[in-house]
């Protein structure tokens, strides 16, 4: 999307031809800066800091890890190392498993020699087609809005709310949650964002304030705690939010606090729909409470907070007395009975495995060969790549 | 309650037997240090910056204010000019209005030479009658707390999620929500609180974790987006808040969030407790929704976060872009049907017109004399003083 007018993406082949590019969102809001990965560790280290963080954006990162890996030492035993490095930085994300699979399934099959090629262009194949989904969403979700803004008077603004950052930060471009109202926006309809500060890493404050900002989008900063009075009050006319890894049955495993976002939205009657491309499908599983285990980071991304100080410092600031315990669960589970609706590259559909066979039939027949608790696999990743709808 | 072994209250009149003496709240968990408010305005800014917070200790500074407001001209104009001074450093907290209806509805009656005595007299009798009102809500929810510790393991830990800070910090002493908690610990049940840490001042990171860790008391620090999934784990066994105004209905407006965990509890069937001393009851309205404005405060609380630096000083940081818009809601309300029951100095009741009236019938008459969305006179405060069960 656009930063002060000019076209950006999230992640790119930098001109060496080699080492991979990206945006450090680590550094975000207060400082727009690219930074490089230029090995194996370099790629990891991006993802496990969440310089780059964002489901489909970390299975970009991740495949392009794989190339690096590969460009260095192209054998099996290499190639198993790089892929169970780049899995294991982070736990939740099923495109994270879905990209590494897809790619080393792929070069494993080729002699050494040509893996390192093949990678390449399959990781620049994966974001191509991550912003051809990501796109498909916010025409898919266009229309919802559209729907929204007609039951509207015509100088009424649609108010969205979201949680965390799905924008175009957490993908190649255009976003998952967000690609909708950008297209909206694009549009000329009258859209206003509520965005949840998100804590604790404040990816709604930081990131999502940031992008819509930065594109010219209305917006509004609350706290996570403020978004069940807003609806109550009438002020939310849908929530609109992305996901780390979706069931096959339309649970949703998304940021922490998606759930109680959820909740409020089903005791007001305001729609709840998730934007998802279908790489972050779990064709895997159905219970999302009883199947997916949730991250937990560092405690001390809750007894802090960083900011930028008035000396323009960037740093975290203490918010709990000296040794108080904290817990700190990245992720929660929100039931596919609390969700309006899901919007894929494919079209929008019930959070159900009905309304997700539905749409994806190839999924759902991979389902069915798993039980219930089972793990991907390479054989079956090759189904799930996302296709255009 | 205990700091490292020394009993402390949170106000209290000074050596000089005229100013007041109160523990700077804005400096914890940092700091803990005494001030003085010696002049109206003082007592003013005192409740307006937030140095004494929660509802029943912005009723003890607010008659303690026109103690000091008497002092100085004991008028009948400098009287009302007091109220009205007071009465509008925060709108929500219904005892903030009840204390200064109580105390000035007693000195008018009386000769100027002879009001400020009184006052004195009476605002050292409301902080002595909060003391009692806490305790018995801390017996009336140690017994809840013992009913569930019954039901567990002997070598199993009750876990109670609170938000915001509705302890010692927050009354004279002893707390609402944390009253029981006191109690339940110090007759040896194993408890542990899950502290919300309440964007966007974070009271409960600063307050709730600060007391309870200068107790004694078991506690976890938790982003407030976290306390849903807990739920969903099985790892909360009740939920016990405080309440800054509840309606004739019981209808509860308490730190904005507040609902949000109510519904997550209610999806779970976790019990959820809210702990108020009558004081806070409003027994002219009873749709909370409809008849609770809600206090919006400074922008600046949610685009910063404040906190102490690595070099040792306190201070905010910025934590949006620069220029980004931020909504402050202070409060939300949690309709009665999402609360298990009411926890009040004389027992136990539900959260409906029925159970408080029950317990408390002279409020129920005044209720019933009210128009639904009238407003509280000094005539009926005088039957809302607490009394012991």
């Amino acid at each position: 999307m656009k930063v002060d007018g000019r076209r950006w993406r999230t992640i790119w082949l930098a001109d060496d031809g080699r080492s991979v590019a990206f945006v450090d969102q680590t550094r975000l809001p207060h400082a727009f800066v690219t930074a490089r990965a230029r090995t194996l560790s370099e790629a990891a280290d991006a993802i496990r800091e969440m310089r780059v963080r964002g489901a489909p954006l970390i299975g970009a990162m991740a495949a392009y890890g794989v190339c690096l890996a590969l460009g260095e030492d192209a054998s099996d035993s290499a190639l198993d190392r790089a892929v169970a490095i780049l899995a294991a930085t982070r736990p939740t994300a099923v495109n994270l498993r879905w990209a590494l699979d897809d790619v080393a399934g792929l070069v494993r099959q080729l002699p050494p020699v040509r893996r390192a090629e093949a990678a390449y262009r399959r990781a620049g194949e994966i974001c191509e087609d991550d912003v051809a989904a990501c796109e498909a969403i916010g025409e898919h979700g266009l229309a919802l809005i559209e729907n929204t803004a007609g039951h509207k008077g015509s100088d009424e603004t649609v108010n969205i709310l979201t949680h965390c950052n799905a924008g175009w930060l957490a993908t190649v471009d255009w976003g998952t949650a967000l690609a909708p109202v950008y297209k909206a926006h694009d549009a000329g309809i009258r859209v206003h964002v509520w965005v949840d500060e998100t804590r604790p890493r404040n990816q709604g404050a930081a990131l999502t304030a940031w992008e819509l900002g930065r594109h010219g989008v209305p917006h509004t900063v609350i706290v996570d705690n403020a978004g069940g009075h807003l609806m109550q009050r009438g002020r939310v006319d849908m929530c609109l939010t992305g996901t780390d890894r979706t069931t096959a049955a339309g649970d949703v495993c998304n940021k922490i606090g998606t759930y109680l976002k959820a909740l409020a939205a089903f005791d007001n009657s305001v729609p709840f729909y998730v934007a998802l491309p279908s790489t972050t499908i779990d064709w895997t599983i159905r219970d999302g409470l009883a199947e997916i285990p949730i991250e937990e980071r560092d405690p001390a991304e809750v007894t802090a907070a960083v900011g930028r100080a008035p000396s323009g410092e960037v740093l975290p600031v203490t918010i709990t007395p000296d040794g108080t315990a904290a817990a700190n669960y990245a992720f929660d589970v929100t039931p596919a009975r609390l969700i309006t609706a899901l919007i894929t590259e494919r079209g929008v559909c019930e959070a159900s495995a009905e309304g997700l066979g539905a749409l994806y039939p190839e999924g759902r027949a991979t389902s069915s060969r798993h039980p219930p608790a089972g793990n991907g696999n390479q054989g079956d990743a090759k189904t799930l790549a996302p296709e255009r709808s």
